[in-house]
């Protein structure tokens, strides 16, 4: 039980790992149409996705949007849009080029626009056609903490807004810049702050810098045998910072924790000066705390520099499964039990008919024996078994921890899934439904290059309005899509995602053909608005781990009550009394969600 | 998993539960010596202990004080002590008038008097000896949150302070009255607020009142099959309001988390209006959350009027078990190993030789076959087996959950133990360890009457520096003791009484004998204080759960940076800027401890 700290070298990102300036993710891979008209994914990130043929999911997708639009018909965007000449910093210039290298400021057009936004469709959508009203003046890549310390100095004494960027991932408008805002727009770019500065093996814990991204600290602890656990679906791309921001939540959260649980400490440069900590205690009553304030700041209040995560032992053992239910209630029915009478696995996660059948769509062309046997399950299933096709659901499950624990559970959750008319889907399946997770952001970025714009939103929602809430949204969606008279069918999803005893996540995914419509982007967010409050009036949260930015605000009012959003305001002013840190200003004003359109 | 509320009738408090004035407790339990000299104890409430007669813990104690103290040298005290006038506050009191029933307003000695203090060793004297500087000038005792609201309101008009009363049982000094403060103090006693609002058994939510005190909830709870499952070592007298006040934490967290855990949504009365929510989630991402900041906001910020917590079923099986070890070395491997290794039972708690022989002190006489068993076990162990009965140290064990899962942990516990030469104690000895929770704080107030001053203090330390942290903190309260040339030896005794991951709660008592000692008050707290500081000094927290309250300002510093103290500060008078919610005020005032004494 003697300590000592393991200092690992700084991480060495591979060349491979470009991202895309004007879609989400990797620039290796990408949806695209192949000579012979059909679907493929190129590159070979992605095993059972990457380098695949999908002929199924082209027909699919026509069925479901009503429209059998031509494949020919790609928009492929004009990016990079104009992008305005930053405003004059004269000041903040000046002592910047005393702290940075010349390499570390950058006004260059494409830097700035990647800085001004996140992965929402309008966002996107702009990236690649007319850009935004605003964007960043300047991105700063500081190297280590002193040089953030010094630019919010800096910031301070020359009336500069400072933006802190981590994987740039969000969607929730939060990088948005606001033409009210008149000062000069720093973004904070933490991507040089990418390093574990020491791992502690025996207390389990690491410091980390908020710049790291997912995928780097997962590779990194590994090495050593460790994991933080968290992984969120922006894994890859997403930064230890912008968890700590957002709030974030992992789907393995059964296992690990949400990030609140695995945070132990962080270190913040604010407008006060360096918010830091002698000491890491596993738990502590140590009054008002301002650590926990800045898990869900969204920027708002400072830049986090680090932060000291627990980490666990890589599993001994990791297995996918899958479950089919013949309906969506009994797929939540076992999801409810699940969560009452057992430690459920590391992820669960329902999906109903229509992301079930996007699934299978997915499927790439099955060859020989494994064909054969796909077919006869498949016959089996949708004949004798009385699976009905176009009703049911699967849940797909990872389990993770020693070999005996996974044993126990997964007995344990067949048992539970057949009181619920279960069957078991297999483990291909469960290990599919997971990876496409990382696949599925991609597809958005197809689409909409086919002119449907689709996008994921998300709630959480005391178990037993759970079904109502679903019910609502989704009604609410198809009359929103009808009353505008859009063409075609609107594509409304959604997935459990998350457990807890009292209640769940639900994840919504929208989307419909746009082509023709005149304002289609803000149809969306229309929709998308009215969605929200059919969400709220049903019961379920703003969000329950995607954040507010600038996209929820107005919705806060619903929640909280006026002394509530006034504590905001005031801590904020407290705390920022300049307004250095902008990301959110106005902090509560209802009316800046429609500043940014 | 349709919903449906249950609404409970009000807690009816029995008669029997009136606690002592000037002790700490249910009146009818007592340490005290019979005619026969020996010590007994009153009362019926805590089997295996209330009734017997308890012969072998005095002779014991003077071993361990090294005084041969008369017991018939008994310093009853002189409770009630002298209180002051109340401070005149006409305006405030006139509008109180109209809002509350005369029987909710006090200005009776007595009960300003317990509204002025917790349950430190230098309160409780100061309650039976000199009493007070300051003490609160009115106590009042809303019924509802209308009233609540109506009398901040009144405060904020008139230029009163108001301190929120829980269970009255903090041992921070939290509650004491500076006497810097010019303006009426009030202290508003929330027991009338004891109601559970409504049981939610479908999504397991209950909304509870703030002063509804731990033992009410569990007995009520308990009627519908269900538990909060925090139990802090105060469970029996402490509040709702208090734990989410002191960020606490329960003896069974292992199994139902700490009450940031268990807490989802809090209603306060702030200065600002009344905080609250449209909704209870699982889980939220909505930016700035004004609800955690409340967690450990000691009555700073507001007053928290009720708040909906998490439930649990009341498990299936409870089972005690204990483990004992020839070394404290090899009892904390064991803890360490089951922290890293399985999921610890419900609760897992390490004690020190001299705290498993203050344990063996505190058997009853044995009688029979009972007194042979326990005889011949106690010859075998210190027998052949070796263990050295002034070296060996015990673990007490509570298991809860499923009868599978309680068997399984039990048998996973138990082989992790035998790895550490662990010898099951038999489940007795762990239900003793258990219940002499509640009764080891009767006897500090009992060994105080014989000049024996006595009190804990908790930290949380990562695991590799507990070792050091305890040997140090032990060396130095010998060392301080010595250098002040006190009577005797002092009694220094520890517990790991919590796990975690990354680390564990360390629990100390410390005692000595004062007689003779001109003010040995006063040293006690410079002992305590040097205490404090060898614990932060081996990397240990300020509190795990005791938190800050005036006793702990001081050290505040030490493990925050300026920047941080100074968030806590423009965040209190960011919310509260008139000062009416003054438990903590000046908040970080690193003089104000010193004002107390």
């Amino acid at each position: 039980m003697t300590g000592g700290r393991i200092f690992p070298p700084p991480p060495t990102i591979p060349e491979s790992d470009a991202v895309s300036a004007d879609e989400w993710g990797f620039a290796d891979t990408s949806f695209t149409v192949n000579a012979a008209g059909a679907i493929t994914v190129t590159g070979n990130r992605y095993p059972g996705l990457s380098g695949q043929v999908l002929p199924n999911l082209l027909p699919w997708f026509r069925t479901v949007v009503g429209i059998d639009f031509p494949i020919e018909d790609e928009h492929r965007g004009s990016y990079p849009p104009p992008v305005a000449e930053p405003k004059p910093a004269e000041d903040f210039l000046a002592e910047v080029k005393r702290i940075l290298d010349p390499d570390q400021i950058s006004t260059k057009a494409e830097i700035r626009l990647r800085h001004g936004h996140g992965h929402t469709v309008s966002e996107i959508n702009a990236v690649r056609t007319t850009g935004f009203p605003r964007v960043p003046d300047y991105v700063v890549f500081p190297n280590d903490e002193d040089q953030v310390a010094a630019l919010v100095e800096a910031a301070a004494e020359s009336g500069v807004v400072l933006m802190p960027y981590g994987g740039g991932t969000n969607v929730t408008e939060a990088l948005r810049c606001l033409t009210c805002e008149e000062r000069p727009i720093v973004s904070v770019d933490m991507s040089r702050m990418n390093r574990i500065e020491w791992i502690d093996p025996v207390n389990r814990m690491a410091k980390i810098q908020a710049g790291a991204a997912g995928r780097m600290i997962q590779s990194q602890l590994a090495e050593y045998g460790l994991t933080m656990g968290h992984e969120p679906d922006s894994v890859e791309l997403s930064t230890l910072g912008g968890w700590i921001a957002t709030n974030a939540s992992g789907m393995k959260k059964n296992q690990y924790g949400n990030i609140e649980d695995i945070l132990l400490d962080v270190t913040v440069i604010s407008a006060a000066g360096k918010l830091e900590r002698a000491q890491v205690a596993p738990r502590e009553s140590i009054g008002l705390d301002p650590k926990v304030w800045m898990i869900g700041s969204e920027g708002s209040l400072g830049i986090v520099t680090s932060a000291v995560v627990k980490l666990f032992p890589l599993p001994e053992e990791q297995r996918y499964g899958s479950i089919i239910f013949k309906t969506f209630e009994e797929g939540l029915a076992f999801m409810y039990d699940l969560a009452q009478e057992e430690k459920p696995p590391a992820s669960v996660r329902l999906v109903d008919n229509l992301q079930f059948q996007f699934g299978q769509a997915l499927k790439p062309a099955g060859r020989g024996l494994k064909k054969l046997k796909s077919r006869a399950e498949k016959w089996l299933v949708t004949g004798p078994l009385g699976f009905d096709p176009g009703k049911m659901v699967a849940v797909t499950l990872v389990f993770e921890g020693t070999r005996a624990d996974v044993e126990q559970e997964e007995k344990r959750v067949y048992v539970l899934a057949a009181r619920h008319r279960g069957r078991k889907g297999g483990a291909e399946n469960g290990r599919r439904g997971y990876m496409l997770t990382f696949g599925i952001a991609y597809i958005r970025d197809f689409v909409l290059r086919h002119h449907i714009l689709g996008e994921s939103f998300e709630t959480s929602v005391p178990w037993s309005q759970a079904q109502e809430l679903i019910d609502r949204v989704k009604r609410r969606i198809y009359e929103a899509h009808e009353k505008r008279k859009l063409p075609g069918r609107p594509f409304v999803s959604c997935r459990v995602t998350q457990l807890y005893e009292t209640g769940c996540c639900v994840y919504f995914y929208m989307a419909f053909y746009s082509k023709g419509v005149s304002d289609p982007i803000a149809d969306y967010h229309e929709i998308e608005a009215e969605a929200r409050a059919e969400v709220i009036a049903a019961g379920g949260s703003i969000s329950h781990h995607h954040g507010v930015g600038k996209l929820r605000l107005p919705f806060l009012k619903d929640i909280m009550s006026p002394a509530m959003i006034a504590w905001r305001d005031k801590m904020k002013a407290a705390l920022d009394p300049q307004g250095i840190f902008a990301a959110q200003l106005p902090l509560t004003d209802h009316q800046s969600a429609a500043v940014t359109r």
